[in-house]
């Protein structure tokens, strides 16, 4: 079994956050003297005696009777105060008096010695986090320092050929070595220190040296990536050839090819190199190690039910952790799963809570409800705008907006296009959703696909923007594409965006109005789920075109040619329409200017209708 | 209206917890170029066109098939990579080919540039506190520095003529300064930096002097102690005369005496001197202002309904702060009061909970629900023992061994006397209680009141040590105190327990075998509420001798006059004693060495008995 370690000196004042290794008990009383409690006389109390209205007693002063201030020592052979308030002082000759019409209680209106803290009891148990508290009292009860327990000392090791650290020129085949200090980060919040050493490249004998030369100065090595069973992983023999391997692979997703091992009595662990799987391979397997060797309890994440937006499959045979975002809608509490790639770093960046789907399970249904770990405060939780629908970039502008000036309030926004909008309005799984979907047979923008699928509700649509969509094009457009025409050309590569989305629809529109099936369109199977991922396959070359609004083009330096100009409008109940979050988010789209000038320079907007009611039904 | 911070520069891989003060957008895309998602061969998707089972496409190696290891950028001029278990490698003569039966998809096992994180993208908005993996999402956007909120800069004068550093050895009239350091962890834990400045006596120009050190270079002085209206305190004539006085006095209890003010544009706070009006002050009035420096949403503490067990009054016209503790026993949470002097240090280490009793309410009743704002987490206190009933010295040692035995739980106890133990356990405001009531007719201990009061309850004792009880007196016996007569003597004084305890019914009982009155007895209406409160005042000369244990006098040094061999017990319901936690404390109790052995030396103990259990109903 593990043990928890040894402590070490740490000076009371500088023990914030660390872990007693040792019961703190008071070495002194505190208070360390009878002291006054009020601004009064101190006296005898058997001096007192007899006192009353009729029959007042008189002690001189200062022979008697002492002045005494609040918080100073009663003198020797003095056992009672009495008030300021309850004395007259009475002239007679050149001796002074004091009156008393009450006997004192022996002892009154002293703090007596010990009335905080008796000499011996226990302060605070071992295994005990620190708190400012603490620190008063350990101080008050005479100590200056405490034993605390080590902080478990992390080597991180980065290895691969193709990682450079951060803020080198990126070149093709080069990766940033992101993960050492998100670890660092991660062990540090654990209550270890964490030193990070320098990238290693794919090699069996420098990745050796490079453990060799801290294996023993620390209490845990971890060793980031190769630690698969590709030709050029070599992570598990380094750790069979120094020492042991206790594991390799767990059965979860993503995470599966973590490594657990011991060199030279120092614990290693291979994590492997997809900061998703590196992340919760950490969280799940390492942090109950260093909570255990600060003598903490493993803390459990808080859990809160939540009713899952859309069905998630899952493979059987392997637990997967699911990334959600969690929101409290009409009551309930709606999940939302993100990205589920190892590689999908802003899934974690995104993420409310985690969601465990059961190695035996094949997933989890649409409206079922789950128990999901909370990654965030539920207080952020319940200030959190649910935004669900159609993807816009004014969206990023608006969370960093009530971020800016609501900094209580969040918004979370999960594209999954116009119709997907709608229907979790109608399922109350948001509070608000973007959408831009044309009606062919009267030309209008959302309103007659409200009066459809949220008939009987009573619904609020307000504008947001307009907006220019059209073809993204390379700049100087290399491929000459004039026109819709031109996206079955051989040669051109198309990027279509998700079923469900506005854009989606307009595309298809584009393409039926001139008689094309998708079917003679490269690419046409292949989506993006947002605006800048279209845009970002035109930038990259794997796409040609794709069909996206103006501001994408613009944000990643793209050619444009218009097709439409469209209204997106937000749609919610009047229900979400009253909540203080969402009039705070009005009140910045209505009222900001530093908002609206922002929105105006990213281009490809008018907002001349921005914030104005367009239908309530 | 208070604006955040501006923003300086810090390494995105070292501003864990730091708050940003504008958003991090993505500089580059994640990944930086197309990448091999799994091992196999790099192709021209259409190169593959046609490809079935019967009729499969043959490419050269390497002219247009090239091996890829995942992660390995995609080469120029190629867009899908087949899965090395789908292909056959054949030869024909020198030349390599692969076999393909399937036609590829473009950009099929192709990690595409920017599938994490699109260039521009919105990373984090400002006023967001940076985690572990929001640096690795920084990092991986391009970003080596960020920029986060300045942290807020604290300097901390301490004033008084009493006070002095921790670890200067006492004398009487001395204070050790605690308050500083306390008041430091806070505003470090709030996210500011603190500065803690020289003890300065209560001079007005040596205050003034100490705070014209400080003011330029920090955003907030906290002056301590002198706040109040006496004529020795000067922190309000400083923040007059320096500059200006906004705010002198506020309707809270403890921490009426507060002050807030501005010296050349610098905060300034006069701080009560007592440690819970400093904690709960600052607490109020000054986290709110760092927060909002910092750009942060004002941290509502989480609150709980909880029973309060006994009725709580409180001063109309002031709103007070009352410290509990807080368990949840049968499904309910019960908080009980702690001390509510403004120098009880101790009340705030043991809190769970705070609970506020508004100014216009005369208290709170018995059994009412009332919510408390937590001050632990709530998993803390669903995982602690409520004891509540006889005091005895192994309780403190018994919470030390649960926290090093078993680091989730936690023990709490409340001394309300072995009565107030019963009864808190029929009215389950308590899982364990401690008792040792004698019935004087049948000379059994405990039992007796178990048949009375737990009548149809399934209840269960289980002895924990006898023990001795008897008159604590000074070493030598300077008052040649002999036994309980010698307590009427004059000159005698008397140090009593509250009514309820089992040590008050003792000695009540010993009082009328000799026919004596507590009339007679100086000293019988003044209380302690533990053993180690009456050996405190009988070490500390406030008493000349009370009744209690003979550990407690071993503890501070003291003689001791034996009186009678007494059981303490634990009584429970049968439904807490199956608690896992109460399991894991008997655990303790009955299989524990090295507590039975610390028990044992604590003196004054007979632990034969230990965890036998005595009676079941």
């Amino acid at each position: 079994m593990l043990k928890a370690f040894p402590g070490e000196p740490c000076d009371a004042a500088a023990s914030m956050d660390r872990i007693t290794s040792e019961p703190v008990t008071a070495l002194q009383s505190s208070p360390f003297f009878h002291s006054s409690a009020m601004d009064g006389y101190a006296v005898r109390f058997d001096s007192t005696f007899g006192a009353s209205e009729t029959t007042p007693v008189r002690l001189k002063i200062p022979d008697a009777a002492l002045y005494i201030n609040t918080g100073e020592p009663i003198p020797d052979g003095l056992n009672a105060v009495i008030m300021i308030e309850d004395v007259n002082v009475v002239k007679d000759g050149s001796a002074e008096y004091i009156e008393i019409l009450k006997a004192a209680a022996p002892y009154q209106h002293i703090r007596a010695i010990g009335e905080d803290i008796v000499a011996t009891e226990l302060i605070l148990p071992e295994n005990h986090k620190i708190r400012a508290i603490d620190i008063g009292a350990a101080l008050a009860g005479g100590h200056t320092q405490i034993k605390v327990r080590k902080r478990p000392s992390v080597a991180i090791i980065p290895t691969g050929t193709e990682l450079v650290p951060p803020g080198t020129p990126l070149t093709r085949g080069k990766i940033i070595d992101s993960n050492s200090a998100m670890l660092a980060g991660l062990v540090t919040g654990y209550g270890a220190v964490a030193v990070c050493c320098p990238i290693v490249r794919d090699d069996l004998n420098e990745i050796k040296k490079a453990v060799d030369a801290v294996v023993k100065a620390h209490d845990l090595v971890l060793i980031i990536a190769g630690s698969s069973a590709g030709t050029r992983d070599y992570t598990s023999t380094v750790i069979k050839d120094m020492g042991e391997c206790i594991l390799h692979g767990v059965n979860i997703k993503p995470g599966r090819p973590l490594i657990l091992g011991m060199i030279d009595g120092t614990a290693v662990a291979g994590v492997p190199g997809y900061p998703v799987s590196a992340y919760i391979t950490v969280d799940l397997f390492i942090r109950p190690l260093i909570e255990k060797w600060l003598g903490l309890s493993v803390q459990e994440k808080e859990t809160i039910p939540a009713v899952i937006g859309r069905t998630i499959s899952s493979t059987i045979g392997q637990e997967e952790f699911v990334r959600v975002k969690v929101g409290r809608v009409a009551g309930r509490f709606v999940a939302t799963p993100l990205g589920r790639g190892a590689g999908i770093m802003m899934s974690l960046v995104r993420a409310d809570a985690m969601l465990s789907i059961p190695a035996m399970s094949e997933g989890v249904g649409a409206a079922s409800e789950v128990n999901v770990g909370l990654m965030r405060p539920r207080s952020d939780i319940l200030n959190t705008i649910v935004c669900i629908g159609s993807h816009d970039n004014t969206l990023d502008v608006l969370y960093n907006f009530i971020k800016r000036k609501y900094p209580r309030y969040s918004l979370s926004s999960a594209h999954v296009g116009s119709m997907g909008g709608i229907i979790a309005i109608k399922k109350r799984e948001a509070h608000i959703a973007g959408t831009h979907l044309l009606d062919e047979e009267t030309g209008i923008y959302n309103i007659p696909f409200i009066e459809k699928y949220l008939q009987g509700e009573k619904a609020i649509l307000v504008n947001l923007v307009y907006r220019r969509q059209g073809f993204i094009i390379m700049p100087g457009n290399p491929k000459k594409i004039t026109g819709i025409e031109d996206i079955t050309r051989d040669g051109v590569m198309f990027i279509n965006r998700q079923p469900g989305t506005g854009t989606r629809l307009l595309t298809d529109k584009c393409l039926r109005d001139r008689g094309i099936s998708g079917q003679n369109v490269k690419g046409y199977d292949t989506v993006e789920y947002t605006h800048m991922g279209v845009a970002s396959a035109v930038a990259s070359g794997r796409a040609d075109t794709g069909m996206g609004i103006l501001t994408a083009a613009i944000a990643l330096g793209l050619d444009f040619i218009p097709i439409a100009r469209e209204r997106y409008d937000f749609v919610l109940t009047k229900d979400s329409y009253t909540l203080h979050m969402v009039e705070a988010l009005f009140d910045i789209i209505r009222n900001d200017e530093e908002f609206r000038q922002t929105t105006l320079r990213m281009g490809g907007y008018d907002i001349s209708d921005m914030g104005k009611v367009i239908y309530e039904s």
